[in-house]
């Protein structure tokens, strides 16, 4: 960046970039510790023979985190297509798990 | 749920599904932080007539979101999708803050 640039930017707009930058590390650090538990939850899966997906646990997950939500002040609109953004990527792992044992995922 | 299926589920995937549920809550707060920033940084910017969207400042992020999911062993590709997913929502937000303000939303 010039040094034209940099003076063009607010220093409160640095400030609050700042704290989103320090936001998005923690949010990767979750996100790689949420797929290693999902990796696990995929293999536990593929060795009991149970299907890569369980709507019944993902209605419940969707119900608690709008709730969640709602009490943080995040949209919960917003908090249920984040979840399912998560989701079909933990599909995705799981269907290639179950591949990888050959037998054909359920979906 | 049924005590037939509750019985049904192996100890070691509840086990998984209670830090998931964790992981879940922690990001559910983290990601209303982050929009409490996103909104703050919209203001910023429609207070100073800069535009919503900032490719420069996008394309850093990306380059270092990437860099540290690379670190703590997340899919890079899946980390880019994560912050555009996440940015999108947030363009929405700075152009109805932009809008509200009476200037138009630059894209």
């Amino acid at each position: 960046m010039s040094e034209g640039e940099q003076s063009a930017i607010p220093a409160e707009l640095m400030r609050c970039r700042a704290t989103i930058d320090n936001i998005d590390a923690a949010l990767v650090h979750l996100l790689a510790e949420r797929f290693k538990a999902t990796q696990e939850v995929g293999k536990i899966k593929a060795d009991a023979g149970l299907p890569p997906a369980d709507p019944g646990r993902e209605e419940r997950q969707i119900a608690r985190l709008r709730a969640l939500a709602d009490e943080a002040g995040l949209d919960p609109h917003f908090a249920e297509k984040f979840l399912a953004f998560i989701i079909a990527e933990v599909i995705r792992h799981h269907e290639a798990i179950q591949a990888a044992h050959g037998s054909p995922p359920e979906r």
